[in-house]
């Protein structure tokens, strides 16, 4: 018997795709969607590293998130406009970061960067758990694209796929890829970053409001991981198809 | 003999496209394309008006452009990590205010505030006069979902349209919306805001390193005339749609 | 066999001390230290609550994190003078804000705010779990000090007890609260943040540079477990004594 | 018949009067007056160019803008005090680095940086023109100065004069050189920047509130005209007077 | 024998001018020249105080001092584009401040502001003192246009006058009222804020790279006493003259 | 007969304690206590020098000062999330940076900077005297640590001893080292740094509503001689004591 207002059963993703090749500019640029939930994920290569890594002959991967202000139902205000970013903003963005940099080998970059933005469109709920999961595709189209480029010492620097899920429990029962509707009165909140290998990169799981007994966490990590499945098999479909756009030529 | 890089005759636009109901949660939102250049035009309605204005009866219009990192060709620093809006971005946003404030009657809102919102997701020359074209579209969904909330006090407070295009000097000859690649070799660089009753609401002519005759400013006019003309009728056929979404019942 | 630096076994906390009143103007101030890690901790009432709560009825408790330039082993940076709270202090703050809020009913303080200051004095690891592991003893100094000024519409608005520890995987080893030498170089970290009940608050492990399976994340609550059973212990052991200085009187 | 409060005629401009080297540190000095406004021009050289420009060879002329608190009828607040520069400021300081730099050859001045402040004691409409014409004159003594410093390879780097004047539409006519009575209930506002080579530099015109046709738009560019002959001839003749001060030998 | 290089006796002040009326919006607006310094002091009324303030029934005064970028030899940069007032401008504004509260009533005023803007057009030492003497000029006249105004419980709340000045050691002579080539190397630093009663309001000696006996700090307030009973005596006389501009009739 | 709150006689000092080595990561930290004013005063030692004094082989001295955000009777802000460090705590940072330079020969340094932090753990009037007084000794530290690291050309790079002590009038008498209490109401506010030699640093005097005569001054600088010569006993007394820590060897 279903309870969820989209019709879903508890154990279901939403509809997810991918539209690789969203805009031209950057090396990997992709559209994912989870439902509402719509999100440009670009990788953009650029030479050099932060002064801190100079000299190291590694490379580096950072990542950044923001809201666009008419993606949430209410009118957020600009964060430049505010003249500095959110904690929420700084805690997202540095949590992709963390996420993408466990699957790849940053030697192999040489001294390049590789940005990372992930801009909300539209916000229904889970917009961090779809920007880590679009960033991957993002992030395999710059690797191609460096590849052509000849700027890889190693041709495969990514060791394995990323994808991450949001679970909770709503209306006491535990249930996977929540909407605005039930995050927003969610009794328990996880995402949870994986790899394909069936390892965890990162788990981070909040009680709203109530506290949460170990059982709850283990039917929540249970959850993640079917959802997670899906998740590598859609990354995996759209990106057997070939790069979008012109590759560069050594 | 055409001349330019994508086979344009020097008095030609490039494709135009609008997509009403790009994304769902503001009153209006549209992705306006001008070629390569895609911005991403919402008008969202909040209630209130900024303290200034407040007790006046009076509603108000505002605007805020921005670009996303990898919009252009070079990844950019975004506004919101560095802290401040820099002046290109400032002065872009007056512009559209200013330019859409000339269309519609404020009085009739009531002390509501519309908020245009114009992101460039990828730029390729003349964004913001695709902004100002992108963003009346935007603002006229606004305005219909205002009239089926009960909010105006007038059922038409729109007194014209509003379009706007980019024409300047390249290689020595009168083009009209300039891409990137004319744009940033432009000897003089001109954007015309006008209305459909055939008057300017706003002119705005640069000599890049050079300056330039009056004989100059008058063909470059001519040519907007011309350029505008077709963005009304493209903003015309795209409005005689149905409003794209659910509208408010009073 | 032991193999820490300290000569702690896996499973073993550093000496834990909490000092009440170590600060005489805020209605709790507890400096708690994980061994050589050393937080001050104080927990201060005002009157009324933020704009966005005001007229509700309810109470408020936010907190700040912050470290003193020359708490770590290197100087660093003053955040007041780089005119910007960094990501990581945004995030430990709202993590603090967030697992607090966990244990008390707002609506018995009425518009009153609490505000948790964290200030590391000196830094070894486990900052930000100290630091909710004293301002625990804090919030409940404060309560004693709003009951006894007749602020309380509930004379026992503490739930249950809040504690978290860092647990994380080091030299291939499963490890209870780690100090600066072992976290820097752990291959897993997590904070676990918990409630005397046996009930979880907050959960976030990450993998540095390496991912981990589900097992090691059951083995690292596992000893979470075990570590904030004791620190419960001694937070009431210190809290069994009469509060540190002069209560108001009604 | 006169209709202006001041008494002029609709294309007369008001008194000017250029005092050159009103302080003595920088290079060039002017005190420009516009009736009542009255803006202090300062032209300072110094060493070395931004960053992006290093190695080029080529010098670089920069423009900030910036008006007193008190130079307004009502005190405006000091935008160092609120953190951040203004979008209207920020816009004049960009007009006048753009136009001041179409008449100078910077490849002249090697890697030096010639920085126009152009500061506003007195506001009474008309400052970003005012600014523009008296910071030609300010750039010309700091050449002058250049070049008896011996760090000029081409010793006449400007080729041609610049001037700036504001027209508009006021009561249904079109006048000259508005005051801030005129100026604030002005239909049509246009700035106008001219070298004294017949040529246009910069030509903004806005419709305040109403739209305009172009035969308006021509009558403005008359009236423009006929204010920046005035100006140039002003400008020569201040200009004829030897430099105002000592000038570096060598 | 006289060892200055300007010529002067060490107990002898520079030229000391005060132009009143130098810019006409604000109640006061006094340019004064201690020699080569150039200090523009305005006195702006505002209504209403600051939110600390409000209810009292009583006035307030506030002061900010500023330099222009080229006021200086070398070229500063604007605080507003660093978008942070450095310790040197917030010390010297608040000692503004603190030294003209010290002559004025401010329940007399009524809930009103008077704000006083100190901005150095040219800097050759001694600006902080200079601006106080001005400001008093400035405030006088304030006051006065204030009680035209009506808006004075009190016809007279200044209780006495204000007048600053700098002493210094240099070359091993205690000199007066310095300018930058003397104190760029003073090897005592002191600036004397007096009334015309004879009392001390505020009085700051600092050893420059070296110390200094309590005997030199006699003898640098005998000096501060000599410079400032002059500079009372210039500002009466000035101050003998009539309101320059129009007053406002109650 | 005594007429203190606290029972103190007008020339007492509070009781007045140092403990050093309080933290352990900076070369020299102190915890210096006046009564109920407490400032945790660190010394560290970086390598380098602020970019303008590269190249001279000069070390350099710096301070920071800043206040917990729980420090005072009602919670202050915390500046870093202000964004902007106030005019107070810019002014006494400056004071204390100054007053520890008179006593350094910083070319014994080499290039490189001792940093002073000076933060208020708990305030009750007198915290920048307190905090010069402590730095001292943490600064006596950090040159024992930097002898024993061979990193100075002087064995001996301090010429003397600074210390600093409040004095003012309140209720008409010229009282020593004002708790908060009575600087809150105290009709002249003076801080006094001096060196052990009898020689002063710096004085600062003011006015607090009130104008003080130049006897006054006199009698509060006699105090202040009497308060500071037995802070340098507890100084020397304390520093008899070998170094509070581990000393690197060379």
């Amino acid at each position: 018997m279903t309870t969820r207002a989209d019709g879903r059963a508890d154990d279901e993703l939403r509809p997810i795709t991918f539209t690789r090749g969203f805009t031209s500019h950057p090396a990997g640029s992709v559209l994912v969607e989870f439902g509402q939930t719509r999100v440009l994920c670009t990788a953009s290569v650029t030479e050099g590293v932060p002064p801190w890594r100079r000299g190291s002959g590694l490379g580096w991967l950072t990542a950044e998130y923001a809201m666009l202000p008419a993606a949430t139902h209410e009118r957020s205000r600009r964060e430049s406009v505010a003249g500095r970013v959110g904690g929420r903003t700084h805690e997202i963005s540095r949590l992709i970061g963390r996420s993408l940099r466990a699957c790849i080998d940053l030697a192999a970059l040489g001294e390049n960067t590789i940005a990372l933005d992930c801009d909300v469109l539209q916000a229904d709920g889970g917009t961090r758990t779809a920007a880590i999961t679009g960033a991957y595709v993002a992030l395999a189209d710059a690797v191609t694209w460096l590849g052509a480029a000849g700027k890889l010492s190693d041709p495969q620097p990514l060791s394995c796929m990323i994808a991450a899920v949001s679970v909770g429990v709503v209306d006491g029962r535990v249930r996977l890829d929540l909407p605005y509707e039930e995050d927003s009165r969610a009794e328990v909140d996880m995402n949870v970053v994986t790899t394909d290998a069936g390892t965890l990169v990162e788990v981070q799981g909040t009680g709203e409001g109530a506290t949460f007994p170990r059982a709850t966490l283990e039917k929540l990590l249970d959850l993640a991981e079917i959802g997670t499945a899906t998740l590598f098999e859609a990354q995996r479909a759209v990106l057997d198809e070939p790069y979008p756009g012109e590759l560069p030529t050594e």
